[in-house]
């Protein structure tokens, strides 16, 4: 592994995953990273991407140095032959090139604006962290994607599962606030790499991008999606055709327990943070069908995943 | 110890004390942490608390990690049943059982509204982490009671006294904004479990709640309560029965050189930070009699003592 | 060593630069800072000092504590006898003694306020630390000195140069805000005490403190100045006779192609951040001329040697 920005970065999702799992069953990597330092650049709040991948990284013996970009150091600037005159103080090139002098892999957060949709899809920020950066770079969920996540969440459906191929709803549901497309993005591209019944469920207007999708049946009767899942996972996303924009305000959407008696006593996941009652009902997350502590536990096996196979190439 | 949410969770305070004392003395217990973590999670400023209770938990070999809740991560709603579609992202109940998947003890400090009493006695956010967290959690200062303090304030009357049983006494001082009475509420309570003679001093108005103070005697007349202390311990704090105002601006009850000559060349005491010039005189806090020094060095102790006597249950 | 504040604090600028290029090649000092604490407090943005300090300390083994002073303390007092009765809630005696108690060594930034000059040049900031504390300061750039950016650009000129006694230009640049001299400063200090040929170039009313140049030749025709430099540093500053000003608005400053012809095919270097086509333009600082990248990296190893000196001692 070169890289970690997208799923195509993973070479072997199922010995990933495997190797994730007996992580979690068997920690004892401490000497992999010893001497090296992980830089994890923060553009925008977190809890669990923060914490758990330096918790990784600390598993495996690394130093972790965490910066929010913001305010500890400089305003970037990402265009290239600006003429930085007026409020960026650094360029990417340099701070990319420097990070890559302290640090032996570094982190990156940083959401998409959701006002343009070719900015956002041109990944500037995890891309020019990429170009300018002779380490490699990990993605802590960029504007389109959030591959640690999708990581996470196929660990979670795989440790889970109780038959063969399981069917995976994804369903939409809403959200006070227009949120990035990127957790539902990745998890629909790595739930399409994996031997499972994949269905997409949310409102008209609220499809994702096509290119991401597929072919995966993207039915807008959540009752309908729901019926006999073995896992459901809950989110919302702003409109991608309607870029960025909240179309409705459909309270129906929320998964509660009637939603949940549909299901074949589904698994109930959600990447976290998440809006009680609103997105997903008390009853439901309050239940033994929630997954949402189990799969955030995972998150720090999914990143000391990926952090080992950086090292290690 | 399950807990270090308030001195109640101390079984043998004693015992603790000595202990504190001892990994002052002789510090070598770098293992008994590692590969263990301490999340600190901070919803207001502080110095002391902060780089004490890091450095307490790396002498005890954890790894550390710390948040600033407010601006790293969410803001998190904290109301059960709450329908969650305005300004909170993320509820407690998810935040301190994820919380618990990445730390091995987790440290809050959330300071009081100081508007509505039972609101902040109710202690929303420490119990809230002590109900929902699956690991030990540590009251690095919540809205009533100040625990680490009142357990490095115990060490250094321990430490410094003089005499088998020495006279101790609580003072108030004026200072310009509205305080919490966790540090005082904390010191009262923990002197009440120790062998001195404590006395608390402070203008009409502003006693301390009773369920807390006990028969401890309140004198309004300041020289009348220092006379003869041993140990005189500086302290401002607002109204407990006008709750959280400042009532006065009674500048005499700084404390001077003048009052320490009315006592037996007492040791002065402070939590710190303090106003100068304002709550103590120059004169005293630059001279041998200031002890806040000394003081504030046994917060490692204190916290280290707790952590591990936490690690070890 | 004692402390580091200024460059007069090194005893043998040689071999502190030698130390630095073997730490440099073989790393292997984990055990000297073993036990120890480095503190370090923030009063600005940083990204290369904060970083590469920090790196620096862990290669040490010592454990590092980080705090942005502003926003995670307490506003701090400096004045002497202050009645502190309005924002500032710690004063520096207590903050730096208490500091001392946690960190064995102390490290702070803090900028100058370009508004007074005598405020600025009395560095209330870094000289009360170093009053206060009673472990070792440095200085992670100060109103009117950086010198642990001094000492990585005197390695990084010891490390580059091809003949014996190079020619070192310092050359001004246009930039949008009013910059600090210290880099400057410290910049011409260091050169004045190595074996180069050293030229300042700069418009007229821009000359920097003659206490501090010295004897250093100041011209003001920049294409005299920079023909046949080995090295030109480029940096922008604010008068200081006119403290604190920008006088023009001369883009004709900015170090280009052009000028680089001029040198003798000069190493370019600047502290970074630096502002692309307006400080240096991207032909330059895309060229193998630059070396702005090696001089960051460089940042590491003096204050690697820096740490150690103060650890020994």
């Amino acid at each position: 592994m070169k890289n970690y920005i997208d799923l195509n970065d993973i070479e072997d999702l199922p010995a990933l995953i495997a190797e994730a799992i007996q992580l979690k069953k068997n920690n004892d990597q401490a000497q992999l990273g010893k001497g090296k330092t992980l830089g994890m650049l923060f553009f925008n709040a977190s809890l669990r991407t923060r914490l758990s991948t330096e918790k990784a990284a600390k598993l495996l013996g690394m130093e972790v140095m965490v910066m929010n970009a913001g305010t500890d150091g400089w305003a970037l600037e990402f265009e290239d032959g600006a003429v930085m005159n007026s409020d960026k103080a650094e360029h990417i090139k340099e701070a990319a090139a420097v990070l890559s002098q302290y640090c032996d892999i570094i982190a990156v957060r940083a959401f998409p604006g959701l006002k343009d949709k070719n900015k956002d899809e041109a990944e500037q920020v995890i891309n020019s962290f990429k170009k300018y950066a002779s380490v490699p770079v990990v993605n802590l969920e960029s504007a389109t994607g959030h591959p640690l996540q999708a990581l996470t969440d196929a660990i979670t459906v795989m440790e889970l599962k109780k038959t063969e191929k399981p069917k995976v709803v994804l369903t939409w549901a809403l959200h006070p606030r227009a949120l990035p497309q990127s957790v539902p993005n990745s998890f629909a591209d790595v739930m399409k790499r994996l031997d499972v019944d994949f269905v997409i469920t949310n409102p008209e207007g609220y499809d994702l991008d096509k290119r991401i999708t597929g072919d995966t049946p993207v039915v807008h009767d959540q009752k309908e999606a729901l019926k006999d899942a073995d896992f459901v996972y809950v989110k919302n996303w702003s409109s991608y055709d309607n870029y960025g924009q909240i179309l409705n305000s459909d309270e129906t959407w929320m998964f509660d327990l009637e939603k949940l008696k549909v299901t074949n006593n589904a698994s109930v996941m959600h990447c976290l943070p998440v809006r009680r009652n609103v997105v997903i009902a008390d009853e439901v997350l309050d239940s033994e069908n929630s997954k949402v502590i189990h799969q955030a536990n995972n998150r720090t096996f999914a990143a000391q995943a990926v952090l080992k196979n950086l090292l290690k190439s």
